[in-house]
């Protein structure tokens, strides 16, 4: 992927039945990629199917966002006992269920990013990382894997031979290992909309993030997460994306290949 | 299909996380086609990988078997507002959930036959029938529909090109318009295995069923289901398989494009 | 309950786990009771006790809500097959959940008001009515009964010696018969603050409702329901409790020996 | 508890829906208490209220068994996240429903078991341990607490007043230090019933147990839980009640007030 060249992902979809999560139509006016609850953490098929329709008529890529199996926790509890078996299966499921919905409506699933407690997880323990990767081959060689820049994640689709895309967040703050600062700890969320935009640019433009200690790291990103679900998400995706265009970068989806 | 072919199929994958149904693996060695539960009325992704496993290994046709999104009432409960357009949804998700789990194994889905309450109202609901189909052919044309012979479901594949298979079942009484006899009635269930065998080489050898009035009625049938949940389901399960072959028939899957 | 007196109802605590719906703290501040969800439509433990502190505060009397076992459809649909016997199981299950919940935060179950189509089917089928009856009666007759006037639930919990408290809608259309006029209908939801303010007045004060056809009918009325969930939801709730205040009716709980 | 009574509890109501688990009737003609599941790893209104009815035909006394709202796991399943707060209200929400079912029919709940992860955790976690008992002091400080012997959850339990009864399991090996050898060991569960039978007889009539090790450790029994969902389950349990029975052991329930 060239310098300049950055795709803006979205969790989207994230209602159930009733419920609702988030303003998705605004979203997908900004964003180029939109990641899809799958059913497991949220989401059902009427609002998977909806979301697609919508995400096809913007031109924006889906991707499948699959999750433990908990409704309850909205997939970001880690659950033990769900092991590398259990999560092939599990993301397999999800992904196919996605390409069903994605089907009546004539678009086609581009990418794949674990949700919550999975991204985690698959982030740090090569085993988990590995399932994840043998699932998505299964299923389709040619999606895309979303996961975070040096993780374990990261290694194994690498090493499966799945284009990976390196997913960095705009409003989030970053150790000097490249770790995200944990939420626990003071300025771990930038809530500050024109701070996290220059921030996205510099990581887009630079290749460089400034840590939460000030020190500055290398770092490539692909992608770049905005959260759709907090207060003002709108307003500072849009700040994102016109900060980005400011500066030069082109805002595209992944991989093209996935647009009908 | 010529005369004296006929496949068997059986409801599979009922179980669900600690729960189990059936005795699958003796149903597996009898039958040709497994219809396995996607997760709504029965099944999670670990049954259905290991369902599909266990087909594969007895060259068993598989399919998929969706349902409404019930699994307190294990998918039998005619649920109100759920419209064409929400089973349209909900078995495109479905088939693709099947489709992503048989990936991981090797295995190809082959048909689509709808559970309980969904495959009620499809019999005789036009618009119920049509959104099934609609979801089939949008997911993957070349599946084969198994639905009851005479029926909305049987129409509608029909006329929009599905294959279709026609359903019998192997311990259930009919009545003398070709509709199984309700429940409620006596005499409605079958118990005894030769009797059960017995009607069943008359209906795919000479074509015809003896209803519960003893009118002999014309039916083509291409598919027999036998239950696997009921007490002596194997041993009537393994009659029926053994009066078909000593009568000469051949006991196949439907559609063997599906097979690897 | 004397002529001018009002209790001001509304469905609360029907989030779940990550999801909201309503403004419940708004809402609490204005009505005398709140009808909570126990889980099956919507509610969890948390949300539950949470709902029920939050009253306790206000000095809100709270009321089970208890509802067909069905999140995904937020126990609005019908399932068939859902009999007397299971009613009466669900139900009791449902104020039992509620009293474990209060009991932690020292608050008291008040009443009970079936939700979405519970209530819907109690308004009609005398022997849904009777299955809710013999729940609440058989873990605490103490309970006052919340349903529709002239309905088969008013009816049971009358002739089981339930207190009985009639509800009418402040947002609704009424039928010349009584009955609410069908959501299908034009002008079956009143969206004007003033006019429903002004409606329910008039069923408080004169007791009688002018219904969609213009015809006065008499009505007497226990409680008022307000709805939490639609868009200016609390504004119309505290026109409403303003318009009661100014035509000097006392808007109070319904049964004060439910606080503490 | 005088030396020679002994209490047989089993884990009951297990099913959910259409599934079933272990033979409840069975089990109910041996054992003295029931542990009954309460919907969130297994069970349902419909289920919980049969068995407390057949407990109560059999003189069985009740116990709420409340898990982590888990049914793909069974409750068997560590979530992270899931803290004090929210497991008080859990347990206090799942008493309240099993204390409604119980209404219905004329039994009375008279202890509570945590089941699975919770069980585990409560007996380690002092802050888990603590969480339990102020919900069940909340809902009802007369019922009893069952617990690990020598465990956070006996030490929660009897500082804060409740009674607690000691557990101790029929077919589980236990090391030295008093705590049960883990699964994953051999030798961790006892398939013999005649062994396991000698054991409960030790432990009760000479209060100790022989180690894995061979080692005598001294323990005192107030429960023994006897499993009712492994083969053989309702064999051996009977085998258990003889040889306490021929030992001139009570066999008795824990709380005989719960008794109606």
């Amino acid at each position: 992927m060239p310098t300049g060249r950055i795709d803006l992902n979205c969790d989207m979809g994230e209602g159930f039945g009733a419920w609702t999560m988030g303003d998705d139509p605004a979203m997908l006016d900004v964003v180029t990629s939109a990641n899809i609850a799958c059913g497991f953490h949220a989401g059902d098929p009427m609002i998977m199917t909806e979301t697609v329709r919508a995400a096809l008529e913007r031109k924006v890529q889906i991707g499948a966002h699959p999750a433990f199996n908990d409704l309850a926790g909205f997939g970001r509890r880690a659950i033990a006992g769900i092991g590398p078996r259990e999560i092939e299966r599990l993301v397999a499921y999800q992904i196919g269920a996605l390409q069903g919905c994605a089907a009546l409506v004539g678009h086609r699933v581009g990418h794949v990013k674990p949700h919550g407690a999975l991204y985690n997880l698959a982030a740090v323990e090569p085993d988990i990382a590995a399932a994840i990767v043998r699932a998505i081959r299964a299923v389709d060689r040619s999606l895309t894997l979303v996961g975070p820049p040096a993780s374990a994640l990261e290694a194994a689709g690498g090493s499966a031979g799945l284009r990976v895309a390196r997913e960095v967040f705009a409003d989030r703050s970053y150790e000097d290992d490249g770790q995200l600062t944990p939420r626990s700890q003071p300025g771990a969320v930038i809530h500050d909309a024109a701070v996290a935009a220059q921030r996205v640019v510099g990581m887009v433009v630079d290749r460089t993030i400034i840590c939460r200690s000030g020190k500055r790291l290398a770092l490539v990103a692909d992608t770049v997460c905005v959260h759709g679900d907090t207060p003002g998400a709108v307003a500072i995706a849009r700040s994102i994306r016109a900060a980005l265009e400011a500066a030069g970068c082109t805002v595209a989806p992944l991989a093209s290949a996935a647009m009908p």
